[in-house]
Parts: C-alpha cells; structure tokens; sequence
C-alpha cells in the first residue's frame, strides 16, 4: 500500500468512534428531542475546540498544536477497548488500549503511528504540561453535561463529592481557575442532590 | 459576564452541533447495527483529524493550527441555519448563516469572536492556501461515507457523475493527488450504478 493508502484506511476506521457511546448524554436543549448518549467522535471535537478557546487559562504554557492532536487521538483506542465508566472495574483496560493502538495507530505509516502512540501515550501519562491541559479539558466536559442533564451519570451511579473530587482533581493541574469554577458548579451540584455528599 | 464565563457559555452552546444531522450515514461496520445519519459534530471531528495525518497532500504549505481552528469551527453556523444538502436550494443560506454566526460566535470574549467569525468567512471564500486545504478535507470525507454504503446520499438522490465532479472540484484546489485517487472512486462509483453517468 503507497503512504496515501495507508493514510485513508486508517481514516476509514476511525469512523467506527461514532458508535462508541459514552455514559454522558449530550445537553439536548429543550424541543429538541434527542437527549441521546454522547459519542466519543462528537466528544473529541467538543473537547479539542474547548482546548482551543480556554488556552488563557492553562496554568502552564502550552504547545496548542500538540494539545490538539493529542484530544483528537485520545480516544480512538475505545474503537477496540470500548468506553469505561470512571467508576468501574478497569483491571483490563490498559492492556486492550494498548493492543488497540497498536492495531489502530498501525494502519498508518510508520512516523505517523509512531506520532500518534507517542501522543496517546503521553496524554495518558499526565507528566507534561500540554498532558495535564489536556486531560484538564477531558475531565472539564462532562461536568457541564451533568449539571445541564439533572445530574446525568453522577446522579444515576449515586457518584459522591469525594468520588468525583478526585476523578476531577487532573483539572486543577490544567488550570487552576477552572478549578475554581468547577468546584463551585461542584457545590451547586450537592446542593441540587446530584452528587451525594 | 468575565471572559471565562463568556467562552464557558460558548462552550455549552456549541454542544448543539451534536443534534445537527447531515445527508450521509456513517460507515457502520457489520455488526455495529448503527447506520444512522451523521452529525456535524462528530463529521468536524473527523476532517479535523483528516487534515492532520494528510497534511503533506496539500498543494501549498498551510498553516496546520489555522486550518485546525477552521475546520473546528466550520459548521457551528449550522446549529441556527440547518445543514442544507449540496444540490438543494441554497437560496437563504448565506443569510442564515451570517446571522448564526453573528450569534453564536458572539457569545465569545469580542477577540475570540472576531478570531472565528474570520476563520469561518476564509473557509467560505475557498481564497486562501488554508482554505483550499480545508475546503478538499470536507469535501472528500462524504465520499468515503457514500463508497461504503451503496451510493448512500448520492443514489438515494440520483446524483450525476457531472454533478459530483463539480461539488467536488475544490479538492483538487486543496490537492491534485487527492483528487486523482478520488476520480478513480467515483469511475467506480458509477460503475456499481451509486452515481448516474
């Protein structure tokens, strides 16, 4: 296969994220009627473009470029892995998002697959500054979903505020004003009987 | 508002994207059972990523990040205006369009506003390097949609092969060598009867 067929098998692939749902719904504004589960496509384009807007207020400075490539990869390994609740058994889930990058990234050339597991890798790693933004963004969404939806998945898995306190804490290592912000809406979210206390 | 509220405010806005629905289907591998219509959020996250890993198909050097932002942001007009399908009446389009965007990216700090309200009308003008680049990932991702599911938007609506050709002229804009492999798809496309010669 020549680099351009490689390049087009993998984005043929990688349509099949449109069909993993994750525990989230979309916010469905009223009248619109489809309060459906959000999927991890549309969810990596909400988050990558949050990256883009909230940059001011990353505690580090970060290469955006790199952020961005690095949301827009994050999940494709749930292709093969699929998606895990944050608050659920995940003993298997290192070893099958590995072997998914691996078959995933691998149906690209050869710097390309190099480039994205690195990425993948690296946001998982939560060492970098542009890791810890990132994952700052991952973490942030939802939290907008739930307290736009009732409570959502917080509220259906009788989550506690410590429970999502910690799920939560990798925000504050992105930006410590959305941190703030967070544990505000965080505080509403008690006291409305989303989270438990 | 602060600023932070501001582009939060965007943020959950934009989440209405997610219940855009365009004219192809997703691929849905056998199986997956999910061969429903694609939404435009899931669709900007997809080119996004397309115009990463083909970024040395493009005809001229481009700015990546700003053909990113662009691609990103390139739809959100629609959450007001409708997706309208390529050969239908466009009539009030451009009209529509113009105030979503005066809406909906004003919702954002006035320097963010100006930031995408400009990247949005540079993907319309098809003028610039970036644009043509960005122009040929939107164009060239149904194609892959309509090739994997027996003609999809193109049968269902009896396109031509004289009509595709144009819609799709501006890829060869974005890249010549692009474009040679998909002429190849769609000689084969009309020869498995998905377009009309």
């Amino acid at each position: 296969m020549s680099r351009l067929e490689q390049q087009l098998a993998f984005i043929v692939e990688i349509d099949k994220l449109k069909h993993i749902y994750r525990k989230t719904k979309v916010i469905g504004a009223e009248g619109l009627g489809d309060r459906r589960f959000e999927n991890s496509a549309e969810h990596s384009w909400h988050i990558t473009l949050m990256a883009v807007v909230l940059l001011e207020q990353s505690n580090a400075t970060v290469d955006l470029l790199k952020v961005i490539k690095m949301l827009l990869v994050h999940d494709i390994v749930e292709i093969d892995a699929g998606d895990t609740f944050a608050f659920a058994d995940q003993s298997n889930k290192a070893k099958d998002e590995a072997a998914a990058a691996e078959r995933i990234f691998g149906l690209l050339p050869t710097d390309q697959r190099h480039e994205f597991m690195t990425l993948w890798q690296e946001f998982d790693a939560r060492e970098s500054a542009e890791s810890h933004y990132a994952n700052a963004m991952d973490r942030l969404m939802p939290v907008f979903h739930n307290m736009n939806n009732n409570g959502g998945s917080w509220a259906e898995h009788s989550v506690t505020r410590a429970q999502i306190n910690k799920r939560l804490s990798p925000i504050d290592e992105g930006s410590h004003e959305i941190w703030q912000v967070v544990q505000k809406m965080l505080d509403n979210a008690e006291r409305l009987g989303y989270l438990k206390p």
